[in-house]
């Protein structure tokens, strides 16, 4: 019985964490309450209360989510290997996170990318989402240093630029290709990955 | 008489939109009142509502400016003949942006990527500089088609990928870059021009 009491619990967070997320998509943090987030999921504070202390804790946790999924999008892409080339990682972990994968509340494209460009707004101001952004970073950046060096090893890139800073760029592009889906709408993810071939095709000097 | 005048005025207005960018950037848009940026500036209420009609007004004064001013610079690099390559036109624009260039007030890099990330936030909510930010969008994104055109009709990029496609992942790397200095701390331009050299050092096939 444990178990199932166990998943019903699991459920619950998941239902409470979903609504929080529609809410927060369509009307932002700041104009999101926790009266709203109760309406949403259709529970009583008590029930709410149990698994969350307030708002400040839901954004957490589901910042954690994000990061969280993505990242391993990132880590599983990279330990393929030899790894495939920017292009198609960055299409592969940038379809995951449009497809919803790690914010199953935000409905579509725009509303993940809308829930991120907020999330960087609350982190600019909010200490402990900050550190729990640059602990997500890190480890993103971490599993792109290690995909580089890969390309490094294998000879596909020059080898006397720091990985970090290519690991850096390519965070880059997935980051403001989000921005761009947030501010101006949805396209699809063919368009960056396009992008990075046309870059790549410009073929510098591999050797130092 | 009345080019005094002029000077006059236009300082006053340069002295308002200074003094809000500071408050915006240390508080942001939702913390920082009128009332702040009256004492910020050291006028009187008369003095400043003669110029802008309140906050609205003038975050959407302080968006133009950075927008122009980014576009500008994007159009300078681009007009330039034969453009350089992807790695120096971002070296430069990113450097005038975050050097402050187009955005007197806010001190730092990171006052500035900070600015940038909480308009994107402000952009989600306010449907004025929702169309201000598309159609200074959209310049940058007509002047960065232009480069990428003279890149493929250079032979220097492969000419089957859609110039619009390249242009929007250049500018993704530009926002991410600003995302990143607003979120993790401030590093420099070179570490995204090292980044692009990577990804151009990959050589895929030019010819489609």
């Amino acid at each position: 019985m444990a178990r199932v009491s166990q998943q019903h619990l699991d459920a619950r967070r998941r239902q409470i964490l979903d609504g929080a997320t529609r809410c927060f998509t369509r009307n932002g943090f700041h104009a999101t309450s926790m009266h709203d987030v109760l309406r949403e999921v259709d529970l009583s504070a008590g029930a709410v209360y149990r698994y969350f202390s307030g708002k400040e804790e839901l954004i957490g946790a589901i910042v954690n989510e994000v990061l969280d999924g993505i990242r391993d999008a990132f880590e599983e892409a990279a330990l393929q290997g030899p790894p495939e080339p920017p292009d198609v990682l960055i299409g592969q972990v940038m379809g995951r996170v449009l497809a919803g994968e790690f914010v199953p509340g935000a409905a579509g494209p725009s509303g993940i990318s809308r829930l991120i460009v907020q999330v960087w707004g609350e982190t600019l101001r909010n200490e402990s989402l900050a550190t729990a952004m640059r602990t997500g970073y890190d480890k993103m950046h971490g599993a792109w240093i290690k995909v580089v060096e890969a390309y490094q090893a294998a000879g596909l890139m020059r080898a006397d630029i720091p990985p970090e800073h290519v690991a850096r760029t390519m965070i880059a592009v997935a980051q403001g290709f989000a921005a761009q889906q947030a501010l101006f709408g949805e396209v699809p993810v063919v368009v960056v990955q396009n992008g990075l071939r046309g870059l790549m095709s410009m073929g510098e000097q591999k050797a130092g």
